[in-house]
């Protein structure tokens, strides 16, 4: 519990009601109570908001009242991230080194750090400090893990992967499993063994289900800051640049590049090789086969700017009406071209 | 082994053959032999169960003889299951509570219940009477398992994650995996903390290493007699009605709902905050860009009434030549206007 | 630290160089240096490796000289993947019986063969010689695995599957899930139990997160030396050839047929009971829906010969202006018909 006077000042802002009201918990702005804070960030949720029976909402600065207690901010939904880790309740996670971890020789355990049951620790691998590793996950050898990263169960790291600091790694997702590459040999498929590795930066997070290749030689990316969503399929030598986001069951093949900043939609496809330049949003499905500029908007298949997408999406609603209207203009055209034969043989 | 009086009786239907005759097993209707029990609900499968070589035949009540022994029965393919059950073999099932498994404090579990091998279970957590847990299940602190549920090895069922009774979860799925969702603030994108959670409504199933996000806040969730297939991504408070049906593949965006008694076919998706009324179908590769009305069938991208669909691919087919036909329409055109130039500076 | 000569002797290759001269490891032709091997097979790699820095480079016979060290052989991409296996650092693998494997009765393991901690093995498995299952492997009762088989950590084999040699496993991976088989009986949906099983054949190649559900009876089949990549999801009695090749995030709807030889690109999708002819190539993001005749190459929604479907694609790009041209000719024949027509009236 909190009172209003002590969330407004966790997120900063400037409340507008009794400092002492208590706040029980966080909701929606559609079913948030007397009891709860929620937030509103435009008009509609304002009107929401209004609407509604929340004890307190966080708004805009310059919003106009809603007729109950508001807290004032420059970015409610940042100030409300804030509000919802107050209350977060306290997560079963691990403490300490549970007695069943099996921890092969060689291994660095910094301070703070906690492994789970039934975890299994390669040899050579270095965990830093205030990492917290979940019951069942597999961590193979020569692999380094930074200060507080929380790797949860059943995720699987394999040999010499390099995890930065402040990773999020959800459940069962998988680093280092081979990339898919083989060599036809005479109706067969030979594998090409992917002796390199892979690259998890600083502040990333990796979804649940996702799964990172290593690459053949050298490294697959994620570069610092980028988010990947669950059931997200990177290849093998991928490379992220930094704060990109990829929304949900989305594949990109191996040699991609993406570069910083940008935005994958969900169910999207990037085809090996080509580059997304910086700051570029794909739309949800949309499958990039070619390379794309800097700050690019695109969608479809294959990924075109969007705009151009939408007129003929548009377009291609009006298609079968269309194929019908030609028919017709053929007759009219032919009926016009017997007249003016006929005409024409009328002549004198 | 089962004599065909037995599996009259426990499909209710009437026997027309041999009461002692044995069955060993059951098979479809193309790989059935003389010890094998089939079914056929329709003409093509009747014709192919006629011509082959089934030791019996489950047929629609008022099919026309076969010339060999059947059982009649209102819903053959429902009658066929019920087969399917009495032949299946026993599974490799947990009982009891394994030695190893590591059970957190306060945990309920409830009469003729099996946890397996290296299982999990956090504090709080009460599992009701007759569940299966198999070996690698990860269990957080405070969730509730319902009675006669059966939980697959590694799946995952994180903090707080409400699970009802007769729920079937398939290896490898994961609920209660943290929302993807972040606030942008100068460049990097900041965590909005997932505090909500994920509820199961009871006989639902979660497909292989299908997973389903927690709420913000509130809940995520699947509702009774829904069926996920494998690889479905369910994202943060999506609401899910009953007797739902997903096939693989599929993804649902933050906030979708989908009401009772729809059906996604694979491969589909359905973007965020819209819904999908009751009974819809969605064929296979449907992506859902806007409310869909109650009843609707619908497909494409974005999806739209598969009529309309339909005459639109058809007509896709048509558009090379279209814009030939187009191009000589032009000429034709050009050319009689230029006759009717020449005609009107001829006359008189 | 190989010469060389060794590396020119493990390829079966002519040395053009110095055979003493050492080489640290295996890079790409971008990224190797004067302590590296790569391999250049195309003019293009050839420039590359001309201009880089590589100590030595796997190019094909009758390839002109580059200016630096070569090996040159018949299949250069097939030598550098002998190379790459050479350079591979040792997997952190299970060695011997871990003390925390959890054995069935009954179950039976070669020799040579690993089983890492944690694993648990059913009753009535067979487990071949040198078979490697790592860490939290979740293997059921009566399983067969052949020799040499590699299973990667949280993998899980349900009851009864039977794996052959030398397949590979990746993290993750299921095998055996059940069939997503419902039939409705009054609004609800009533199981179909799955008692059928799955057949990976020898070679076959299992990637990360890939699931294979068991058949409803019968069995779903992974041909010989057939390679699946991750993300892939192959339903219930779904048959799939000899060395087919399946990108990664591809799903085979039940009973679907994929024929020796074929390759489907990433997130392609094939429906249920079609068969895929042997040697076609699906396109990335290609959804079969049809029968697809042998050797085709096919792609599209729904897919289609790849050279019809690029004519359309091309096609679709022109549709907004081709709306325009339709437009402006309805008018240029409404002119023409009103002149006409005033022509004719004019006539005498």
């Amino acid at each position: 519990m909190y009172t209003l006077a002590q969330l407004a000042e966790l997120v900063g802002g400037q409340l507008e009601g009794d400092p002492a009201q208590p706040v029980l918990g966080a909701a929606s702005v559609d079913e948030a109570g007397p009891e709860h804070i929620t937030f509103a960030s435009n008009g509609k949720a304002l009107a929401k908001a209004r609407a509604g029976r929340a004890g307190c909402v966080i708004i805009p600065q310059d919003a106009a009242g809603i007729g109950r207690p508001v807290i004032r901010v420059a970015n409610p939904r940042l100030a409300f991230a804030k509000v919802l880790e107050a209350f977060a309740p306290e997560p079963g996670a691990p403490e300490g080194v549970h007695e069943t971890a099996v921890i092969g020789s060689d291994v660095e355990i910094g301070e703070g750090t906690a492994v789970g049951a039934y975890a299994v620790i390669g040899s050579g691998t270095r965990l830093g400090r205030g990492v917290i590793v979940y019951p069942g996950v597999y961590i193979g050898r020569d692999v380094e893990i930074g200060d507080d990263t929380v790797i949860y169960p059943r995720a699987v790291i394999m040999d010499r992967v390099r995890v930065g600091r402040r990773v999020v790694i959800q459940p069962g997702a998988v680093l280092g499993s081979d990339g898919f590459g083989f060599v036809p040999e005479g109706g067969r498929h030979v594998r090409v063994p992917h002796i390199g590795t892979v690259v998890v930066e600083d502040d990333a997070e990796i979804g649940v289900h996702t799964a990172v290749a290593r690459a053949t030689v050298g490294v697959t990316r994620i570069g610092r800051g980028t988010k990947l969503d669950g059931h997200v399929y990177v290849a093998h030598n991928v490379q992220l640049g930094e704060n990109v986001i990829i929304a949900g069951m989305s594949g990109l093949a191996g040699s991609a590049r993406v570069e910083d900043g940008v935005t994958l939609a969900g169910q999207t496809g990037v085809a090996g090789h080509f580059t997304v330049g910086a700051g570029t949003v794909v739309a949800a499905r949309g499958f990039v086969a070619s390379d794309v500029a800097p700050g690019s908007l695109v969608s479809g298949f294959p990924a075109r700017p969007h705009a151009e997408n939408m007129r003929i999406l548009a377009a291609e609603r009006r298609l079968p009406e269309l194929l019908k209207a030609v028919d017709r203009l053929e007759q009219r055209v032919t009926e016009l071209e017997s007249r003016m034969l006929a005409a024409g043989a009328e002549a004198p």
